[in-house]
C-alpha cells in the first residue's frame, strides 16, 4: 500500500486474475477472418459478400469478429481493392439503406488489407490479433484462414500458418480450402498427405460450392422431414432414375488454360454433382444434424458404387474448342485438345436400396440453355382404366411422379423444390421456404408448374453465404472430407484413364446440337443415341470400325476350330454352348457343364447372363474344372469370379451348383479330408457315366489346361477322376478334372483368346499327343466332340 | 357284249374302276359343313357370314362344299330363318351387285336347313352326304361341324358325329367348339375328357374368337417379320410393361343369368386377354407357320407363368349389377351379389426374358369407352440433352416408345399396328396392311397419331370368318388346344377359388368412375390407388379393416411378447432381424441367422427380401433350424421354401448358405452318413460358441418346436448339437437342432401366428419347463434372450 506503484501492480495483477476468471464465462468471442486471394476474382464477386452476410448474422450475437484480407499485391494496392470492395457490399433486402450505410461502415472498420507472404509476415499478423484481442478484453474464439488462392501456393501458406500462425491454447483453426483438390487419385492424396502434414483433418474445410446452393443444402433436410412419404419410395422398387444435371450455354473461352488441363469430368462431374449423388444415394442417418454421422454415410455410399469403365460415359467437345485453346494457348493449326466439354456418365450402385437404378450425371459447355438439377423419377407402376385424357393431374397415378432439387436458372430462374402432386405434399421448412406462385404456361420436365407442390426460399442465398456460415458454425457435413476426396477420385480415376485418348463427339454449340449429344444405356454402357452422326467438321481420331466379322471356321489338331473376333468369338461360343444346354435338358432332363476358372471365361460369363432367355438354368448343374485351393469367398477362387459374373444374376438352384470341396474342415486341400474323392463321388453320383455334357477349357501359356500342368504326377493319366495338383505360379496348391475325366465328356470347348496365346497356339498345333509336356494335347475325348474357339489374336496373331 | 345289260354293267364297273384311279389326282375334294344351332344368335350374327366368305375364298379352287344349317327347330320354321339370313348375307366391297346376286344364289342354293337330333338324323345326314359326293363325281375332303350350341348339348352330337357321322377313310372329321369350356379347372378338364371320348385332340378347333381378331392374328407374324429390330427389344431389359386391355362400355343387362355364373375374370381374362399374352410373351418359333410348333412355344410360355395369388387382382362391379341380377333373376331384394364385371390382373412370367416385367390384364364392362389393345411399352433408357421442347418425335429416344396391336373400337376406330417412330420403321405384309392417314387433332396413349408408323386391315375382316377359314386350313394354332385351355385353368383357377368371396369395389359406370378403378402394384400385390374411396352406396360385404393397430407389448412365460395384427407383427419381427443384424455384423463381422421351416415365415421372408435394403447379406449366415429328410429340391424341403422366398431375392453369398446335409452319398438321413454330426461340426467351426445370433421358431398346434417333437428320445437334451428326430406327421424323417443348441443363442424368436395356435398358446403359457411334454416350454436361452411374436389370433383368439 506504501507505493503507488505497487497498488498498480497488485490491480493489474487482480485485474488479470479476476479476467481469467471471467474469461471462460463471460468474454466475447474474437474470430479473425484471413481471405488469403483476397484480391482474386471469387473473393471479389462472392467472398467479400459471404463475410459480409456473416458479420451480418453474428456479431450481435456471442462473437466479435476481424476480416484480414491478404493477398502478395502492395499493400497500397491490396488497401484500394479491398476498399473498392467493400463499398459494393449489398444488405438483405429488408435492411434499409440507412441502417446498411452504418452496417458497411462498421464491416469497413473491422476489414483491413495485409500484405502476407514471408513468415516474418504471418508472425506479425498473429501478434496482431493477439494484441487485438487483448486490447479488446477478448477471448479468442478462432481463426479462419480462407484459401482463394491456387493449389501451387497451398504448401507454403500452410506451412506459415502452422509455424507461425495458429491460435491460441483453446481457440480453433479453420483452413477453408477451394478446388482443385488434385488431378487424379494420385495427386490428391499427394496434396492431401501434404495438407495433412500442416493441419488436424477437422481443421481442414475443402469447399465444394454446389453443397452451400440451396436447393442442394435442402436434399438431406427434405429427405428427412419427409421421412414417412419417401420411405416406401426412396429405393430400386420406385424410382426408375435419377438425373444429375449442370448444362451451361458459356463456353471455355478465355479459360482455357485452365479447362485444357481438367475437363468437363474434373471440373463438374467429380466433385459438384458427385457431392449431390451422394446426398441423393446415402443412406439416411438417423440423426442429420450430427456432421459424423452424415459423413460416414458419404463414405458408406461411395462404397457401393460401382466401378466406372470406358463404356460408362459419352463425351463431347463443342466445335469451337479446339480453335480457342489454339489461339490462347499459342497451338499450332494442326492441334486438337482431346479435352471433353460435355460428359453423359451412367453409374449404379451395388446395394439393395439402388441395385438397378441408373443414375445418370451429365454435365457440359456450349449447350443450349443454362440450369442445373436433380431429378428422381419414380416408376409408373399404376394402371389408369379411363382413357388418359380423363386423367386428374393430382390423382392419376401413371402421370410422371419426380421429385426436382432445382438448383437454379433455367426457365424457372431461382432455386425450388419440386413434388409432383400425384406423390405427396412435402413438408419443407417454412421459415426459409415458401410456395412459388403460379406461372401460367411454364413446363417443366414434361408437366406444367402447376402439376407441382413448388417452394422457393423465401431468401435466396448465394452458396457463399452459406457456406462460410457453416464454416464459422463448424458444420462439416457441408464440406469435403480427405476421406470423401479420395473416396471420389478413387472412383472417378479409372474412368479418366481409360478415357484419356478417347475422342470426343463434336457438337456445334446452343439449340443446333439437336439430338446430336442424347445418349443411351444398356446394362452399364453408355452411347449415343444417334450412332453415326455426319462428321460436322473433320475431327480427330481413327475412324470407326467396321463390325459384323464373319466367324472363321476351320480345323486345328483335326478338330473343329472357330475364329473369330472376341466379341463374335464370345457370341458364338454362348449361342453353341446354349444349344447344347437345350438340346442335353430336352434328351436327358439335365445339363452339366463344368466351367474352367480364369478370366477369358469373364466375358463369356457376362453373355450368358444377359443375353440368353432360352438357357435352361433351373436344369443345369455348374461344376468346376478347377480351383485354386484358397477358401470360396477368396477373390482369387475360380468360384467366386463364377458367383461374381454369372450365379448372381441367373437362377441356378443351389444344389445345382457344385464348388470343388477345395475347403474341408476349416483347411485347404489336406490330403486326407479327401475332397478329390468327394468331388469324384458327386461327379459319379449325379453325372450319368460321368460324362459332362459340356467342359470349357482354356490353354495356358505354357500348354496347360484345367490345372493340369506340364509334367504333372497326376492327372493326366489313370483312373482318378479329379486330382490335387501343383501349381508353378500362386496359389501353388490347386484341384483339377483329371484328362481321363475330361476325355469321357460329350463335348470338348476350348477357349484360347489374346495375342499372348499365339506362341502356344502355333507351337500346340504341331505337336502331338504329349500330355507330359503338353497337358493341352491330351484333350481328345474318346467318343465327344473337341472343338476349338480361337479369337484372332490368338490363332493369327 | 351280247346283253345289252351286261354291257352296261361293265361301262359301269370300268367307268368306276376309272375314277378310282383318277380319284386321287382330279376328283374334286366336297367339303360339309354342318352348322350345329344354326339358328343361333351367333350365326346370324357372324358365322353364316363367315361360311359365306369361305365359300367366295375357296369355291373357285380346289373344293366344292354343301353347307347343312343345323338346329332341333322344326324344319319348316328352320328353312325359314335360313332363307332370311341367307338373303342378308353381303359380298366384299369389291364385288360387283349384279355378281353379288349371283354368287349368293350359288350359296344359297349349296345351303339347306335341317333337323338334327336323333342318331337316326345323323345316319341320314351321313347317308345324304356320300350320296351327294357320289352323285357328284367327287371325292370326300372332309367334314366341318360348328358346335354353336351350349355346352350341356356337347356330349350328346358328340356322340353322334363320332358313332353315325364320321367322314369316310381319308377325309378329315373338324368340330369346332365355343366357349365356355368349362367353368375351372376341373369342369374343363372333365369336358375335354369326355369330348376326348368321341374325338381325337388333332379334330377339335377351339374357338377363342380373339385369335381371329386381325390386330391379335397379326402378333406372331409382326414378331416374325421384324425380327431384326425386336430381337434386342423383346425382354426385361427393354420392356416396361405390357398392358392387355379390353374395355367395354355396355354392361350386362339381360345376360346377367350367363354372367352372374362366369364374371369377367371367366368371360374374358382366362380365355381371349391369355391367348394375347401367350402371343406376346412366347419364345419365338423359329417358323411360325409350324402349328406344332406355335403350339409347343405357347404352352412353355404357360409354364413360366408365375403363380397367381389373391393380392395379384383388382375386382370392380358395377353399381346397378346386383339391381339387374335381382330383377332378371327374381332374387330377394337383400341379394348382393359378389361378380365382378371388372378386373385387373398382374401376371409375370418367370423366365430370363420377361422375368420383372409387369403384364397387366385388365377388362371391364361399363367403363368409358369401348376399346381392345395391347401395348408394349419399352422403357426410356436414354438421357436427351436439350430442353424437352426441342425433342424431335422420330428422333427423341426420350419420348415413349411403344407397339400397340390396337384390336378395335376405341378413338381409332378399327383394328391397328402401331410403331412410335422414334422406335424402328415396322415391316407388314402390304397386301393385308396399309399405312393409316392422318388424323390431325388424334392422340393416343399420350401421343399425336403421327408419332406413331400407323398400320390398319386393308380390308378389315370378321374374327370368325378369318376364323372360319383357318378351320378349312387346318391351322391349329388359332385355336385352343386341349393342353393349351387346360394350362389356362390350371393358371386361373386358383386365383377364382381365392377370390370367390371377395368384395368387389362398386363402381358408377362410365366416365363417372374418375380414378376410382386405378390400381397399381408392388411386387406382386395389386391394390386400387385410391385406399379408402367414399362408399359410392352401401355394398356388400365387410367394412374396412382399420390399419395402423399398435403392437402390442407384454409378457409371455415371464419373456417379452408382441403382439399385433398379421401384418404388422412381420414387419416389427423382420425390424427386429435386421437391427440384430445389423448390430452383429458391427460387432462380429458376420451374423449367424438360424431359420425355421413351415408357412409361418414365408411372408417374413417376403418381408426381408423386399423391404430390408439395409440388411447386411453380404454378411450373413444362413442356417437351417430343422429339415425335412427330403432332397433339397423336394417342394417340401424347408430349405427350398426359403430358396424361393429368399435366397432368390438377395444376395446372400453361396458359402454363406449352410442346407442340412440331409442327403448325402444319394441317401436320406442315413445314420452312418452322419449328417447330424457333420452339420454340428460346420456350426462348431464357423459359429463362435456354437451361438447363433438369432435363432427364428415356430410353435406347433401340438407344442413341438424345430423338428423336436413331444417325447423325442433326442434333442431336448445332452450332449447333441444336431439330432436325427421322428415326426408324426409326413414326412416322418427330420433333422433339426436340439434344444441345447437353440439355447445357446444369443436370441431366439417364436413366431406364432392364426387362430390354429390359440389353444396351444393358453396352454403353453401355464406350463412350467416339461420339454418332453411341449418341446417348446424348454426354450429358455442360458445367456440370451427370448422374445415371442404372436398375431391377436393366436393370441388373443
Amino acid at each position: 500500500m506504501k507505493h503507488p506503484g505497487c497498488w498498480k501492480m497488485l490491480t493489474v495483477a487482480m485485474c488479470m486474475a479476476l479476467l481469467g476468471c471471467l474469461q471462460a464465462q463471460e468474454l466475447r468471442g474474437h474470430v479473425s477472418v484471413i481471405l488469403l486471394g483476397a484480391t482474386g476474382d471469387l473473393a471479389r464477386k462472392y467472398l467479400w459478400q459471404g463475410l459480409f452476410q456473416l458479420y451480418l448474422d453474428e456479431a450481435g450475437k456471442d462473437y466479435s469478429f476481424s476480416f484480414h484480407g491478404a493477398a502478395l499485391t502492395s499493400t497500397k494496392q491490396g488497401q484500394a481493392f479491398i476498399a473498392k470492395v467493400l463499398e459494393s457490399l449489398s444488405c438483405p433486402e429488408d435492411v434499409a439503406p440507412d441502417r446498411c450505410a452504418e452496417l458497411k461502415g462498421q464491416f469497413q472498420r473491422l476489414s483491413a488489407y495485409r500484405h502476407l507472404a514471408t513468415s516474418k509476415d504471418y508472425m506479425a499478423l498473429s501478434k496482431d490479433i493477439e494484441a487485438q484481442i487483448q486490447h479488446g478484453g477478448l477471448r479468442e474464439a478462432g481463426r479462419i484462414f480462407y484459401f482463394s488462392v491456387p493449389p501451387f501456393a497451398y504448401a507454403d501458406i500452410a506451412r506459415n500458418i502452422n509455424s507461425s500462425c495458429r491460435p491460441g491454447p483453446g481457440a480453433w483453426l479453420r483452413v477453408v480450402l477451394e478446388k482443385p483438390f488434385g488431378h487424379d487419385h494420385l495427386s490428391a492424396q499427394q496434396l492431401a498427405t501434404e495438407l495433412g502434414g500442416f493441419f488436424r483433418e477437422e481443421e481442414m474445410y475443402r469447399v465444394d460450392h454446389y453443397l452451400g446452393k440451396q436447393a442442394v443444402a435442402q436434399i438431406l433436410p427434405f429427405r428427412d422431414q419427409n421421412r414417412k412419404a419417401l420411405d416406401g419410395l426412396w429405393s430400386r422398387h420406385h424410382v426408375e432414375r435419377v438425373e444429375i444435371i449442370m448444362k451451361e450455354t458459356v463456353d471455355a473461352e478465355g479459360r482455357t488454360s485452365f479447362y485444357e488441363e481438367y475437363g468437363v469430368i474434373r471440373d463438374v462431374l467429380q466433385n459438384h454433382l458427385t457431392e449431390v449423388l451422394t446426398l441423393v444415394a446415402m443412406e439416411l442417418p438417423h440423426n442429420i444434424s450430427s456432421s459424423e454421422s452424415v459423413l460416414q454415410h458419404k463414405l458408406r455410399a461411395f462404397r457401393a458404387l460401382r466401378g466406372l469403365q470406358k463404356g460408362s460415359a459419352v463425351l463431347g467437345q463443342y466445335q469451337a474448342y479446339s480453335e480457342q485453346v489454339r489461339r490462347e494457348q499459342q497451338k499450332p493449326d494442326s492441334f486438337r485438345s482431346l479435352t471433353p466439354t460435355f460428359a453423359g456418365v451412367l453409374v449404379h450402385m451395388d446395394n439393395l436400396r439402388w441395385e438397378g437404378v441408373p443414375f445418370i450425371l451429365m454435365s457440359g459447355k456450349a449447350l443450349d440453355e443454362r440450369v442445373g438439377y436433380v431429378r428422381i423419377l419414380f416408376r409408373n407402376q399404376a394402371y389408369c382404366v379411363q382413357n388418359d385424357e380423363r386423367w386428374v393431374a393430382d390423382q392419376s397415378q401413371c402421370l410422371p411422379r419426380q421429385i426436382v432439387f432445382y438448383i437454379g436458372h433455367g426457365e424457372l430462374g431461382s432455386p425450388a423444390v419440386l413434388v409432383s402432386r400425384n406423390l405427396f405434399r412435402p413438408s419443407l421448412p417454412s421459415e426459409s421456404w415458401k410456395e412459388l406462385g403460379a406461372r401460367p404456361g411454364l413446363r417443366l420436365f414434361g408437366r406444367p408448374l402447376s402439376d407441382f407442390y413448388a417452394y422457393r426460399p423465401v431468401r435466396e442465398q448465394d452458396a457463399y453465404s452459406v457456406l462460410i456460415s457453416r464454416i464459422f458454425h463448424g458444420r462439416k457435413d457441408s464440406f469435403v472430407t480427405t476421406e470423401n476426396l479420395l473416396a471420389s477420385w478413387g472412383f472417378w480415376t479409372p474412368l479418366l484413364d481409360s478415357l484419356a485418348h478417347e475422342v470426343p463427339r463434336l457438337y456445334p454449340g446452343g439449340a443446333e446440337n439437336g439430338h446430336l449429344l442424347d445418349f443411351e444405356f444398356g446394362g452399364a454402357q453408355l452411347c449415343f443415341s444417334q450412332r453415326q452422326p455426319e462428321r460436322l467438321v473433320p475431327g480427330p481420331g481413327p475412324a470407326p470400325m467396321p463390325s459384323g466379322f464373319q466367324v472363321l471356321k476351320a480345323k486345328y489338331r483335326e478338330s473343329p476350330l472357330i475364329s473369330a473376333w472376341p466379341e463374335e468369338l464370345i457370341a458364338k461360343l454362348a449361342d453353341d454352348i446354349e444349344a447344347t444346354a437345350v438340346r442335353a435338358v430336352r434328351r436327358f432332363g439335365t445339363f452339366h457343364l463344368a466351367l474352367s476358372g480364369g478370366s477369358s471365361p469373364v466375358p463369356l460369363f457376362q453373355q450368358l447372363a444377359t443375353r440368353h432367355y432360352g438357357f435352361p438354368w433351373a436344369h443345369t448343374h455348374l461344376w468346376l474344372v478347377d480351383e485354386r485351393c484358397v477358401p470360396l469367398w477368396d477373390p482369387e477362387s475360380n468360384f467366386q469370379h463364377l458367383q461374381t459374373h454369372l450365379l448372381q444374376h441367373v437362377r441356378v438352384p443351389y444344389y445345382n451348383i457344385h464348388p470343388m470341396p477345395v475347403h474341408l474342415h476349416q483347411r485347404l486341400c489336406a490330403e486326407e479330408d479327401q475332397g478329390a474323392q468327394t468331388y469324384a463321388s458327386e461327379i459319379s453320383a449325379l453325372v450319368a457315366n460321368s460324362s459332362f455334357d459340356l467342359v470349357l477349357l482354356g490353354m495356358g501359356a505354357d500348354g496347360h489346361t484345367a490345372s493340369l500342368f506340364p509334367q504333372s504326377p497326376s492327372g493326366l493319366d489313370g483312373e482318378q477322376l479329379v486330382v490335387l495338383t501343383e501349381s508353378p505360379s500362386r496359389p501353388f496348391q490347386r484341384m483339377s478334372l483329371s484328362l481321363p475325366l475330361i476325355n469321357r465328356a460329350r463335348k470338348v470347348a476350348v477357349l484360347v483368346m489374346g495375342r499372348v496365346k499365339r506362341e502356344i497356339t502355333m507351337l500346340v498345333s504341331r505337336v502331338g499327343h504329349e500330355p507330359k509336356k503338353w497337358p493341352i494335347s491330351g484333350v481328345l475325348p474318346s467318343s465327344g466332340q473337341l472343338v476349338w474357339y480361337m479369337d484372332y489374336e490368338a490363332f493369327l496373331g
